[in-house]
């Protein structure tokens, strides 16, 4: 017997999200599918985290216990083989028996792509089209005040039942690459739609709606109704996991 | 009355190619059913070549005549509100009345992108995967061998009826960028299947199963059974329409 690190790969637009659910396809319910296939046996995997209905992922974290029946290096050829076009296996390592893909996270690195041009592009389909002009240095200016350890209730869904709303954002990095606006957050967790919440208030802020200043204020307010929309989740994608 | 030049771009893997068909949704479908929509009457686009099933486009084009109902800059907006998700029309521009899409076009470019890595990337959808290291110095070599104006049967999909084989294929221009390899074909015209065949060739080059230099034997056979395999459609997508 022995604990598998996997690193996984996934469009998620045609699933429920990472975690198993009764009402849909879920990329977890695909992958334990794909193992039973490989171990004939039941195995469940544990993620870094779930990641949302219609969100990707570029660099998710699973890990699972197995025997020795297949040679670690040929596991991610192995379930591929068996996984739908849409989720790909990129890597497996042996790890110790004290590393959870969960609880050993230390941070995580999501980045929110947003096409931005007056009409959209169907070959951009992992950024959510937004129209009017975006000034980036606003955008990064509102950023600064999201850095920090903060009580980000105000960025949390709500109804969500989280308590506990204080999180550190290591980093908030914006990028553009010809149209595309890519908001790079960096943080040791995240609440129910923080990252797509954080993408809508920068947005408010690149479009002249709020000014970069007010974000300090939208954070202090501890209120949903005060920061910007929840972007769609086709632009949200999870880039890496950092263990130690 | 006027005549209208589109630039359209499309996701094609979901379509059965540009052009209408009795079984199965075509982009023209779509483009007409639209058209429809804003200017309350049927009308039928000419666009410049059919793209094949699963054949993606950034830059399409398309004519059709119609009344001056809507302002020009704005038809790419009004009939965006009517496509689905995965079309675009990105400009559109008054043109005079003999301009075609299709007998005014002077040459064409499309991109064949490979994701050359040993497991496949569902966040490049746009890219076909092949597993085994292709050598790009091989492909470039290869490339040269197509260049000019040649008889390309060897290159055309068995079957087809064309009788005119003869083509000047006037650039083949590999670039690797990350895993990505692209191969950018650009000809006055193309056979069926040609691009996708000739991007098959050259993986054939670049993973050492012919000799760049055979390419030119290969094409003079006129023989499609010595060229490479045909390249899967979602790989493929026309780039840019060249006028004069």
């Amino acid at each position: 017997m022995g604990r598998i690190k996997l690193i996984l790969s996934y469009d998620g637009r045609n699933y429920c999200g990472f975690q198993r659910q009764k009402n849909g396809i879920s990329v977890q319910e695909k992958l334990e599918d794909a193992l039973k296939e490989i171990y004939c046996s039941d195995i469940t995997v544990t993620a870094s985290g779930r990641t949302d209905a219609g969100v990707s992922a570029a660099g998710q974290v699973v890990h699972f216990d197995c025997d020795d029946r297949i040679e670690v290096k040929k596991i991610p050829i192995a379930l591929n083989t068996f996984l739908p076009y849409d989720i790909s296996v990129i890597s497996a390592k042996k790890v110790n028996s004290d590393f959870n893909a969960r609880f050993s996270a230390k941070k995580k690195t999501y980045v929110y792509k947003i096409y931005n041009s007056p009409v959209r592009n169907p070959l951009l389909p992992f950024c959510a089209h937004y129209p009017i002009k975006l000034d980036i240095t606003l955008m990064k200016k509102a950023a600064r005040f999201i850095e920090g350890e903060h009580d980000f209730k105000c960025f949390m869904a709500s109804g969500s039942p989280v308590k506990d709303t204080v999180r550190t954002v290591y980093s908030v990095d914006i990028k553009k690459s010809g149209s595309v606006v890519s908001v790079f957050v960096t943080g040791n967790g995240f609440l129910y739609n923080m990252v797509r919440i954080i993408a809508g208030t920068l947005v408010y802020a690149g479009s002249g709606k709020i000014a970069p200043e007010s974000v300090k204020d939208i954070i202090l307010s501890k209120d949903r109704k005060n920061a910007g929309k929840t972007m769609p989740p086709e632009g949200l994608c999870l880039v890496k996991v950092f263990y130690k």
